[in-house]
C-alpha cells in the first residue's frame, strides 16, 4: 500500500499548506482578509460542527482572535489565528474557543471518520498544533515565556533567541505475521475483547525497522526476520501529543509470543477467518481496532494479499 | 528493502535497549557496578576513539560521573550516565566529556562510516540524547528548571510533575522519479556541485505520503503520483536535534521541476548513467551524497531496481 490515496484516517487531505509562504505575517493577514476565508474553531482539541460536517465559519463571522485582547497570554497560544492552508475553496485558518464559550463541538475521535479527508486533515493539524502549544508555553532551552510566530507554526523565545517548531513523535506500530496467522496484543487497561497491533514509540539513535524490531521483542518475545513498511496516518488524539502512526508488517521466526506483563497482558494469534470476523465484530471473543486505527488498515490489508 | 539488514550507517546496532527496566534506577546501577561494564565518554556529539575504534572503556576507569559532583547542574544533563544498552559483550554507558577534558574525540559524521553498525548505534544514541539533555533542561510546560531520571532517557519536571522523552523529528527525504531520471537538488549554501534528494520536515496532521508530496511540490513544483517507502536512517548530526530520516521514491507526473530559490538554488534530472557516475565520484559536475547519507542508498537502490 504504497499509493497517496491512503486509507488512513486524518492522511491525505490535500490542504495547501504554504509552509514557506505562511511566515510572512503580512501574507497572512492577507489571506485572512479575503472574501472567501473561513475560520475552524477547536475546543479542547474537539472541532466545531454543523449539521455533521465542519463547522468552517466566514472570518468575518468568526470571533475576533483573541490576540486582539490586550496582552498575550503567557504559556499559551496566543489566541493568534493558526494558518491551516487552502482546501479547494481557499484559505482556512483555526482558533481556539475559550473553554466554556459557545458552540457544538463533536469529539474528534467520534466523528473523524465521517469527516472528507480534507476535514480530517483540518481537524487533526489544528489539534496537534494547539495541544503542542498549550504544552510549549515555554522555552525548554532557558525556561523563559515564549511567543507564537509564523501563524502559529513556530514558538519564538525573546530571552535566549531560541525557535521551537511543533513536534510530532513516530510511532512504530507493527502486525507480527507467522505462516498464515497474525498477532494481536491488548492493554490490561482496554475494554474487554479488545485487541490490536502492538505498537511503541521510536527512540533516538533507531531506524523504523530497528525500533519495530525492539518493541516486539519487549512486548512479545518474538524476533523480527523481515520487516515491511505498509503506510502512515498522523495521529492527533494520543495525550501526549501528535504522532505520526508508521504501519508495519513484520515476519517473525516462530510463533512463541508470550506477553510482557507490562505493556500487554494478552498477545494472541489469529487466523485469517478469526481476523475477518474480529474485523467484521463477529468474533466471539475478539474486537478489532475501529477503521480510523491503522491497526484496523494493517489487518485488512494482510487479509487482501 | 525492507530487511533490518539495512545498509543506512546508525541503523541496524542491534543493541538491546532494555527501553522498561532502565526505567528501575536499582537495575541500571547493579549494571554500572558489572565487571564487564563500559562506558563511552562524548564530547561536543563526537565520540571517544581507540585505534579507530569506538574507545570503550571499563567503567572502573571511567572518570567519575558528574552527579557525584555536589549538585545536579540546572539545564545540563546532570552528569548522569546514560544508558545505551547491551551489546555482545555487556553493558555500555555514555557520559559527556566536560568542554576542554583530555582524550581523543574524532568528529562522527567522519568516522561513523567506518564503525560497526553496533559502534555507529551507540554513538547516534548518545549524541542525540546529550544534545536533547542540553537542549531541554526545562520544562516547556511551566519553565521550570528539570532533572534526567531513567538511566538518561526521561526528565521529570519537580514543580508541575510534567514527564518529558527525547524527541525525534522525522523528516522525509525523497527520490523523484520520472521514466529514466532522477531528481537531485541543491542549496546554494552547498559546496560546489554537490546535489542531494529533496527533504524536509513532516509536518503534524501529515502522513509520510502527504509530507513527501508537499515538499516535493514546494521545492520543485512537481506532483507525486505515487510514493514508495524505501528504508529509514536515524540521524543524529543535525544541529536541530535527533532526526529519523524516511527515505522514499517519489514517481512524478511531469519532469517540469523548478528549483524554489529559496530550500534549493537548482535541481537536475539525472539519467541512471549519469547518476551511476556522481555516485562513483566520476561525474563531471554533480557530486553524490556521501555513502553515509540514506540519499545515497536511495540512489543506488534505484538503479540497481
Amino acid at each position: 500500500m504504497n499509493t497517496l490515496a491512503a486509507p488512513n484516517t486524518f492522511a491525505g487531505g490535500g490542504l495547501d499548506r504554504h509552509s514557506e509562504t505562511r511566515r510572512d505575517a503580512s501574507w497572512v493577514a492577507a489571506q485572512w482578509a479575503r472574501p472567501g476565508a473561513r475560520v475552524l474553531t477547536m475546543r479542547g482539541g474537539d472541532p466545531a460542527m454543523d449539521g455533521g460536517r465542519l463547522a468552517l465559519a466566514p472570518v468575518n463571522l468568526a470571533p475576533l482572535p483573541e490576540s486582539e485582547a490586550p496582552g498575550p497570554a503567557p504559556g499559551g497560544q496566543n489566541g493568534m489565528p493558526l494558518f491551516l492552508g487552502f482546501d479547494a475553496t481557499g484559505p482556512v485558518f483555526a482558533v481556539e474557543a475559550r473553554e466554556n464559550g459557545p458552540g457544538a463541538f463533536a469529539d474528534l475521535r467520534s466523528v473523524a471518520g465521517a469527516l472528507t479527508p480534507a476535514e480530517a486533515s483540518m481537524a487533526a493539524t489544528a489539534r496537534a498544533l494547539f495541544g503542542w502549544h498549550a504544552r510549549h508555553g515555554f522555552c525548554p532551552s532557558c525556561g523563559a515565556s515564549t511567543s507564537v510566530t509564523d501563524a502559529g507554526w513556530k514558538r519564538s523565545c525573546p530571552s535566549c533567541g531560541a525557535d521551537h517548531f511543533p513536534r510530532t513523535d513516530p510511532v512504530v506500530i507493527m502486525l507480527a505475521l507467522h505462516g498464515e496467522r497474525c498477532l494481536l496484543g491488548r492493554n490490561a487497561s482496554w475494554p474487554e475483547g479488545r485487541y490490536s497491533a502492538l505498537a511503541g514509540f521510536l527512540e533516538p539513535g533507531e531506524s523504523v525497522e530497528d525500533a519495530c524490531a525492539r518493541e516486539l521483542k519487549e512486548e512479545s518475545g518474538l524476533t523480527a526476520m523481515r520487516v515491511r513498511y505498509h503506510s502512515s496516518q498522523p495521529w492527533p488524539l494520543s495525550p501526549l501529543g501528535g504522532q505520526l502512526m508508521i504501519g508495519l508488517f513484520a515476519e517473525v521466526g516462530d510463533d512463541r509470543a508470550q506477553a510482557d506483563g507490562t505493556e500487554l497482558s494478552d498477545v494472541r494469534w489469529l487466523t485469517r477467518k478469526d481476523a475477518s470476523a474480529a474485523l467484521a465484530g463477529t468474533h466471539p471473543e475478539v474486537t478489532a481496532p475501529p477503521a480510523m486505527a491503522i491497526a484496523h488498515q494493517l489487518i485488512r490489508a494482510w487479509l487482501e494479499e
